[in-house]
C-alpha cells in the first residue's frame, strides 16, 4: 500500500514537473510506455500523449500545484484517489478523481479520470 | 449518456437477478465475455467469474437489493457511479463505487470497484 501511495505521489509530481526532460523521466518511472490516460477533456495512449496533455494543462494553469486530496484507496492492482489543483496551500480551483491500474512491473498502465470541481468557463 | 445510464442500470439488474439463467442472459447483454471485474474482495475475468461472484454475494446478502446511489458520470468510454445494497427503500448496508469501461460493442469490458461503506465484521 505504501508503494502505491508513493507511485501516486510520483504520478502527481509528473503533473507538477515543468521541466520537459525531468517530466519525461518521471513519466518513464511511473507510467507504462503504452499506458492509456482518459479524463473528461482528453483520451491519449502512451507516455508522449500524457506528456503533451500535462504540458497543455500547465500552460493553462501556470503556477498552480497538483496535490493529493485525501488518502489513496488501493486493492489488487487498482487505486483511487482525489487530487487538487490550486495555489500552494490554498483552496483548490480544480478537484479531480482518478482510478489508476498498476501493471505487473509496478507502473501505471491505465488512468481513468473524472472531475469533481471545475472553474466556470472551462 | 442515456445509453450509459441504461447499461449501468442493467448491470445492477444482473446483481439483483437471482434466477441463474436469467442472470446469465443479462450478463451476456451488458458484459463482454472476457471482461475483467475487480473489487476489494475478488478479482475475476469473464462472465462466469462475475456470475459466480454475484451468486456468492446474493447468498451472503439474501433479500437485499442493489440500486444506483446517484447520477452516473460518464465520458469517453468510461463511467463512474455509486451503488447501494440494502433492503428496498431503506438505508443501504453496503455502499460501493464502480468505474466501468465500455468496449466498442457497447458492453462493459472492465469494472474497477471500491467500497465506501461495509457492515462491521465483513
Amino acid at each position: 500500500m505504501s508503494d502505491t501511495n508513493e507511485l501516486v505521489q510520483r504520478y502527481l509530481a509528473a503533473w507538477n514537473e515543468t521541466d520537459a526532460a525531468a517530466r519525461q523521466a518521471v513519466l518513464a518511472e511511473v507510467f507504462a510506455e503504452d499506458a492509456v490516460y482518459t479524463d473528461p477533456l482528453v483520451s491519449v495512449k502512451g507516455r508522449d500523449g500524457l506528456d503533451a496533455t500535462i504540458a497543455a494543462v500547465q500552460g493553462q494553469f501556470g503556477g498552480l500545484v497538483f496535490s493529493l486530496g485525501g488518502a489513496v484507496d488501493a486493492h489488487h492492482d487498482i487505486a483511487r484517489f482525489t487530487w487538487h489543483l490550486g495555489p500552494e496551500g490554498a483552496e483548490p480551483i480544480v478537484i479531480g478523481f482518478d482510478v489508476a491500474v498498476i501493471g505487473d512491473d509496478g507502473r501505471i498502465s491505465q488512468v481513468l479520470g473524472f472531475l469533481d470541481k471545475v472553474p466556470a468557463g472551462i
